[in-house]
């Protein structure tokens, strides 16, 4: 099989009209680049032009460093949004956990295999649990632990620490404690939470008890954004599994470790290979 | 392959307690009859006992009009409910219907084609649009168009249609109407409704419409049994399917038909061949 | 929500070759084409190129009896295969059926939904069992009793009522005759079939005795383009569901209909929309 | 919630005849024990009759020790065949792996979550690279490198060590080598493999580049008991996913292993809770 080179992706988004795949396509051509994946959504309804396009940068005739100034000379006739990412460039990655392992363990071992090209420089918990787990990986472990009276004190640590190392996505790996606003806008749409649910369905804590309660035949669980309305982001991804009577809350638990553990390493996935837009409250996946 | 004869069916339910099983199997040996189908169900949390026991009438030795009462005497050792049932004497059926048709098709042609053993007795509508698919069918068709004011008159005509026929079952296939506690009353257990989203997501009117606004991956399907709280009933059977940005809220209409018919026609088999149970606000499917 | 205006679509595949995106897209729009969807695939390893684009007609400056032809000089100097497509000239459709309905009545209950945009032009059958269901839809019905003598007369003259018609898609819709090659040599990648099993799984006849036999725990139908190979043509679409070991071969005869239904209709679906490009024995699906 | 006691669980199979359900439950309660699942299949077919009985030890007034050979005496009376089992013994089991990782480290991952109760006694490998995972799980670790030459010495020396150590469950996750006929015999329906295909498709080597190059929508994963004959013994589970074009091998081998994982663990779960029964070359699965 042929090697693959190193490629640059674009992420493009603005008001639909015309000229806007041509324009994009355009720029990579004239310059000598070879398009290798460009996949492009209209919402009609809300009249937005959303657009991925990929192209390897051997041959292409603009250092780099340039790409994105050039292309800004487009962007600014059409009013695009834009932004650019290198395949051998990969995102910094920040994992906060609590006291389950399951996620926190699938994503290192997804990453000992190769499926999640990130620098994972950064394992964050309020319990000191698996600090043995990231040192068994090679990953800096920082203990905050979280009390009402620490919390914006803790969190405040917190953003320096991520900031310090240039931080560029949060995963929340089954992290218990809810993070402020403030925080939050700290990331928008670099932040990934696993909700134990197929949200909008039973929001909140303790969701299995809640399907259980009411007596449900799927389970799910859902990744998406965190945004300041808690479980009220976008939507990245959702899978559910069966269930029946038979299963009582300590099966539901079980069953959706799976889940959890497949929708969260699918969505960072697809954030880390640049296939996610976000308009309003919903994702564009570039699949 | 072997014929199968006629069968019994006892469903039965009470506090779980030592020997409820050796009781209902050895009712059944005793008299003669072969065990086809024994499935059981213990919730240990709430302390209840559910089981299904179907056996073959033929060599049987109490004759099935006096099945019930001599079991009545073994029920009452041990304070058993239970409900009897004969393979050969189907349940009689109404379906309720709008302008919709997918449903009422989708039921129709299953009936056509042996997957639904049971009396077709009525179609029931608040428009006319579907007298002529009942008459292709051969089933009677019964027009009560519904205003804010004559709603409770011709919900007491509508009940007294069915009494008069003697309904059993009533499936509301995609009907737009929601009936009055009284007459949802009348049919405890016996009402299955098809609601369009995965329950308890999206509840109320619109559901395509919400999925499509807050941005899901999956679309979901909910067959369960009316009571006086909106879309709240036991659940019976979801099914789910995948969604992208690409589709639209149409797109959402027509992949959610596919979901419907086969979640409401999965709902209304299970419970026409007795495998339904319901206890607390949930159900317990011997399948 | 904004109306549609009829659209062109184009399908293009050839070696792959810097500038192709751009090429298209440039056409488009020099032309005055407002692009709906533009979506691209690259086999690496194959080193082919297949694309498909699609743009509303209303203010392109093109004559759509002219846009082939001034297509061709773009596509000349790519080597560029092309076919081209408007959304108001439906395709013109032919189903084949034998003894069994309910992929005929599936198909022609969602063209009354409006799910399938196609001219339903005739229905060939070896029996005549269906023509009421034809007739009930206005479609015509044909019937050719198929003996091992007559076979190859009665496929000449099916395929002189075929042309005749014009037909551009045959749709066998659990059609239970083999055709000769030279007949499905008239129908290249024109020709859809559903297989009841999970192929290439259980290949030939009987399937689903097969998989009882063999106890898989998931049954599967499948949606073919045909070939001169029994059940060996690219694969449109695939569809699973769980079976037990409580299903009979009548339970999975029943479960398979609604596998079968589905995965036709959207193999159909997606050909009738010109999503779908075959390359070596594989389809590229725009969807 | 109720506090599980240690309880006792009966497979039994033989020919159909009157009586078997009565007979089993009447054992257990006459004895005073009190059912906590009960669930039978019969083959009306086959004309056989397969079982599964759980019921609490606490308060039994059979000692445990005695309770198979008070077992028998019923069972003579039916010619049932049986097996008893104790939730407090659980199976010592022995893992053979080969180079690829993910299978081994999801069983023990599932091991340290409480998911999979047994004895994990024992990791052998024809590679030493999984030393260090068997360690960092204090699990004894046997590598016996495998040469033609070699093999029927080598695979005399893992008899004797299973042997030694007890093993009554083989668990295949990835192992690459071909057991001998006489190897496999000494574990009947005792031996468990993962196969990365949806079986009976891509028998043999390399299922994921069979499948690219036949061109399926949907992979699978397929566990099933050892026999002599090549990827032919009696399925346990299988599962599968979505693939599309876009996918290369390497995506189908990345998406495979999640399947892979789960399957394999459901069904070693599945088999050390004594719910698998297996007659003919098919699994009758109490879940």
């Amino acid at each position: 099989m042929k090697e693959m080179s190193d490629t640059a992706t674009l992420l493009v988004w603005c008001p639909d009209q015309r000229g806007l795949v041509a324009a994009i396509s355009d720029f990579v051509f004239r310059n000598g680049g070879n398009i290798l994946h460009a996949d492009q959504h209209t919402d009609i309804e809300a009249g937005m032009f959303l657009a991925r396009v990929e192209w390897e940068l051997e041959g292409f005739e603009i250092p780099r460093e340039r790409i994105g100034e050039r292309f800004r000379n487009v962007a600014c006739n059409f009013g695009m949004n834009f932004e650019l990412f290198f395949s051998d460039r990969p995102s910094k990655l920040a994992i906060f956990t609590s006291k389950l392992p399951h996620c926190l363990q699938d994503l290192l071992l997804r990453r000992e295999a190769g499926e999640l090209q990130a620098d994972f420089a950064l394992i964050v918990s309020n319990h000191p649990d698996h600090r043995e787990i990231a040192e068994a990986h090679g990953i800096e472990f920082l203990h905050f632990p979280i009390t009402p009276e620490n919390k914006a004190r803790q969190e405040a640590a917190e953003l320096a620490a991520l900031r310090e190392r240039g931080i560029e996505l949060v995963v929340l790996a089954r992290y218990m404690q809810i993070l402020s606003p403030a925080f939050v806008a700290e990331f928008p749409n670099q932040m990934i939470n696993i909700h134990h649910s197929f949200l909008p369905a039973f929001v909140g804590a303790q969701p299995y008890h809640q399907a259980y309660q009411r007596g449900v035949k799927l389970i799910g669980a859902t990744s998406h954004y965190v945004t300041t309305v808690l479980d009220d982001g976008p939507i990245i991804e959702q899978e559910v599994t069966r269930i029946s009577h038979r299963d009582t809350v300590e099966d539901l638990i079980r069953k959706g470790r799976d889940l959890e553990k497949m929708v969260l390493a699918r969505a960072v996935r697809l954030h880390l290979r640049h296939r996610v837009l976000t308009y309003g409250n919903k994702t564009v996946i570039f699949d």
